[in-house]
């Protein structure tokens, strides 16, 4: 069992559903990703927080085991505000305050450097690639991105790609990086850049993940209803890398199982707005869950 | 083992994609369920063909053991001309001509009237109703449609949806007629009208079945180069059906394995223009898919 060091954002996020709105609440790559890991193991967190960062917040990354050390306090703290409409598939942003994360550089804490295990969630693919300079002995760096970042710096992605053991993409991302409507096509292209192994993330429709010699396909978890969105893909390979960390191999065989993990937990999250359902989620019920999937595709 | 009886129509199809174009080809939706099914079972195939229909298409179905008695010869030949673009989701109808679909009553030979296993395959839907009720014992009836039936003869589906016992539908159509995003509220309310499953086809991602009490979810198999996807709908719902006459049980566990051999079929077909790949497709290739499915899901 290893630790897992997530890389991030921090924000305060203002979100509106067919189901409801939430105004101000705890949201961020890193917030979403490190509560997922930390339901595996243990769980150092590095994101730009403000002064104008709740207590409470702190109090439940804390309450979760999560090492808050990294949460370097700034300025104001990121906020975003947007909503989604009928078909849920898509985040409108209606604001975004970028506010701390403009000098946010992603320099660990001196101990921090030791991490094994890493998963870099969603944020500028400079700091990126300045956390994984700081590290002395990776074993397994995972990293997210967004289409923002494939849009205005696609170099620094494709640099950071070159540098991490495992890419976590959405459908759309990857096609968009690779300039290609073939997903298989899209993901053997991000092989040929140095990752060992790929991970699409499909919403409904599940996650694929190719290897140089294998291919495995995770289905969608059949929700009724998605309240909101918003941290899915992060609580997904929060967990995921959590997983990948607790088995300490992070061999294709427990990749398989993390995408299940990572699905379960996604699911999870999109039943309640922000962070809540990931507050009280039990390790029962996401065993639960994981066994449900399994029986959704015996045949 | 028992026999099944396909109805729908039989095409001369134009096809055009980005990797090439084909003039005057066997096409139809039940020339592609049929093919699929025979490899399976014994098949009947019932559809209007003209005087026009070439003899070598008819020697084609023989060959593959398909009796042909039902195919109505009266004018000329449905066709279809079409083509698809980049991202080879949607078929894009350059010309329709009806012909001979026109007159069409979907009236069955007189001995076929005893057929226990049914496919009707996306044609009228007041064909399809018209062939129900000539079914003196009809032990497992399932049915294709589409968009345009979906959008003009709503109510006709909807009664003959009624009528059968499993119902076969891509994504949109599923979205289209029961007026949601969900495509689990969807097969909801479809299971709801009466049939005992609902199978839902969603292309590259896979598809889903939906019974009152079980989920399973197939994946898609990934095609990295997919030539023409004309029929993979139709051949993915003969080979179904085709695999559970062949068992003589529509349990739901027959209908997991049916929807993966019908995947495999339907991934062959993509891989060739029109009925090309059905031509010579050998049982060891289909089992050999089959399996690759299984590995493909693993965890």
């Amino acid at each position: 069992m290893k630790e897992v060091l997530v890389v991030g954002a921090a924000a305060i996020d203002t979100i509106e559903t067919p189901f409801g709105r939430v105004d101000k609440v705890l949201g961020g790559s890193a917030t979403y990703a490190a509560l997922a890991s930390s339901i595996f193991t243990k769980t150092k967190i590095v994101a730009p927080i403000g002064e104008d960062f709740p207590k409470e917040h702190l109090d439940l990354l804390s309450l979760k085991g999560i090492d808050v050390e990294g949460l370097e306090k700034n300025g104001k703290t990121f906020r975003w505000e947007g909503y989604y409409e009928f078909d849920m598939n898509e985040a409108k942003t209606l604001r975004t305050e970028l506010n701390n994360l403009i000098t946010f550089t992603g320099k660990l804490p001196e101990s921090y450097n030791e991490s094994e295990y890493v998963f870099l969630a969603n944020i500028d693919p400079k700091i990126q690639l300045n956390v994984i300079k700081q590290l002395k002995r990776p074993h397994f760096i995972a990293m997210d991105t967004m289409n923002f970042w494939i849009e205005h710096q696609k170099q620094d992605v494709m640099e950071a790609i070159k540098n991490v053991n495992m890419v976590v993409l959405n459908d759309g991302e990857a096609r968009m990086l690779f300039e290609t409507a073939s997903l298989i096509k899209a993901a053997k292209e991000c092989l040929r850049l140095g990752p060992q192994s790929v991970i699409i993330k499909k919403g409904e429709h599940g996650a694929l993940l190719f290897t140089h010699d294998k291919h495995f396909s995770a289905p969608g978890y059949p929700l009724e209803m998605v309240k909101d969105p918003t941290g899915c893909g992060d609580s997904f390979g929060g967990a995921l890398v959590g997983y990948v960390a607790l088995t300490d191999n992070p061999h294709e065989k427990n990749i398989r199982k993390g995408i299940v993990y990572g699905s379960s937990v996604a699911s999870f999250t999109a039943e309640q707005f922000g962070v809540n359902r990931l507050k009280d989620l039990t390790t029962e019920e996401i065993e639960k869950r994981f066994h449900e999937f399994r029986e959704m595709q015996e045949f």
